[in-house]
């Protein structure tokens, strides 16, 4: 099955204590289809300027990332800039400038609206819903926010929550948008507002998965050379959902699955900055280490 | 086989979201046998003042937890008040009187050098020392610190190390003892100095444990009504030590199992205050939430 990703195509400049690059690739839907599309076609519907590098796609493209979604408008290409801190756990946003993104006003075209995943990136909740009441009922709907969403636009978040089959959010966010310190009632509560699932990034620490009542937990990879995690949690995204698309089934043992796939390409997205890692590996390193996954944490 | 433990007997104050105690019993070495006791039989060494309650250890006497280590002295028992945050991740220390803690002169009786499982719990490494050094060439030492003894003690320290098998620390206190912001280039730092194997707390996050090259995950149990977490690690370090000292079987796959048991231990710990959850729990208990944890883990 394919799958179909709105969000941001950005150009980052981003520092980390090991380096720093300026206008490179980003972007959600950028590391979301450079992950996903090592599994399913990817259709992008996304917004650039008119001084965006199309020839770095390239690599996308040749991989059946399909990006007749992509409107190009006069003006400037959205520009975000970020430092992290020594420990690589914190960060600090620089800038970020929307420029065309600001009146960005998704349009599918025709043969983008039966495709039956979707993701939706973390772009505003009005945004969203306008993806999602252009398709015809999609098989599974996944969707990514913040807390910039969870504070400022509370109702057509909640509206959008109630259309979502899995949440992708980080822990803090969890906390805030569930009002709930503990994130295991607060999970509950999230549960209520639509999403049946939730998966919760924990960076270093991992994901952790609760599916009704169920729960499940993984590691982050033992990354000694990490250089750049911009991109970590949309490649999550893209590993989990382009390989639940592939398979196209959506039980436990799967879902189990696709984390630990959605972990493999996160921990491959931290290896380099930009989108340089993921442009590189293959099938052949993602079984391989979805395989060091497996054994990192089974129990004898 | 049994296991030796030295450390604190204290009456903790605590405060947390969920109420607060006075006077209550705590310290490390209490927590670590109400764990280990569950496996093992174990040798107490510790010192407390005449204001003791002895009646609240009976529970303790009466699973085999051996006593004849502990000294009383004329005095006050060692005390420490806290209040956690609210979250639960993060706790002030309102203050810590050592009282007869701070004249502690490790004795061991005859009939506990010969131990074959030792827990040098978090005490000033010196006493680490004079422990160590009183024992007939234990089978496994497992050594417990802080960033107190990192920073203040680090030359005892760094001797003690070096007769250690296995370390539990957590992880910003991994950092500090390897100066490395990259737990895992820091962990073959550590293991330089003495420890192969490395068992890494990170509270909710769970722990991890670096056995020479190999990795292992394990996540913290989802606890929804977590009422103090007092006396987590210490309780940790007792279901893993007590696990391996009940099997005596050190291979990677039952070091596994002892992580999985330590986990186990900690959750009960964290579900009331002081020892009261460690006190009620029973053996099947234990096996129930062992087995709910690989549930939690399993990727089919």
């Amino acid at each position: 099955m394919s799958v179909l990703v709105v969000g941001s195509m950005a150009l980052d400049s981003v520092e980390t204590p090991y380096g720093k690059v300026e206008d490179a690739l980003g972007g959600s839907a950028t590391f979301f289809s450079a992950a996903a599309s090592q599994f399913t076609d990817v259709n992008v519907v996304a917004v650039v300027g008119d001084d965006f590098p199309h020839e770095q796609i390239q690599f996308l493209k040749d991989r059946n990332v399909n990006f007749d979604g992509l409107i190009e408008k006069p003006g400037k290409t959205f520009r975000w800039g970020g430092k992290y801190l020594f420990d690589l756990n914190q960060r600090e946003t620089l800038f970020t400038h929307l420029n065309v993104f600001e009146d960005f006003n998704p349009e599918l075209p025709d043969h983008y609206k039966q495709t039956p995943y979707l993701f939706l990136a973390n772009i505003h909740p009005e945004l969203q819903l306008k993806v999602l009441h252009q398709m015809e009922r999609p098989q599974l709907v996944v969707m990514d926010t913040m807390n910039f969403w969870i504070e400022g636009t509370p109702e057509p978040l909640r509206e959008v929550l109630k259309h979502v089959d899995i949440l992708i959010i980080n822990d803090s966010e969890a906390r805030e948008l569930s009002e709930e310190t503990n994130l295991f009632t607060g999970a509950k509560k999230i549960q209520e507002m639509g999403p049946k699932t939730l998966v919760i990034k924990k960076g270093e620490h991992g994901a952790m998965m609760i599916d009704n009542e169920t729960y499940f937990f993984a590691p982050a990879f033992p990354l000694k050379n990490l250089q750049d995690p911009t991109g970590a949690g949309d490649s999550f995204a893209g590993g989990f959902v382009g390989y639940l698309a592939k398979t196209n089934y959506l039980c436990q043992k799967n879902l189990r699955r696709a984390i630990i796939y959605g972990s493999t390409l996160a921990s491959f997205c931290c290896e380099k900055f930009s989108l340089n890692r993921l442009e590189e590996i293959n099938k052949d390193d993602i079984e391989k280490r979805y395989k060091q996954f497996l054994e990192m944490m089974k129990v004898g």
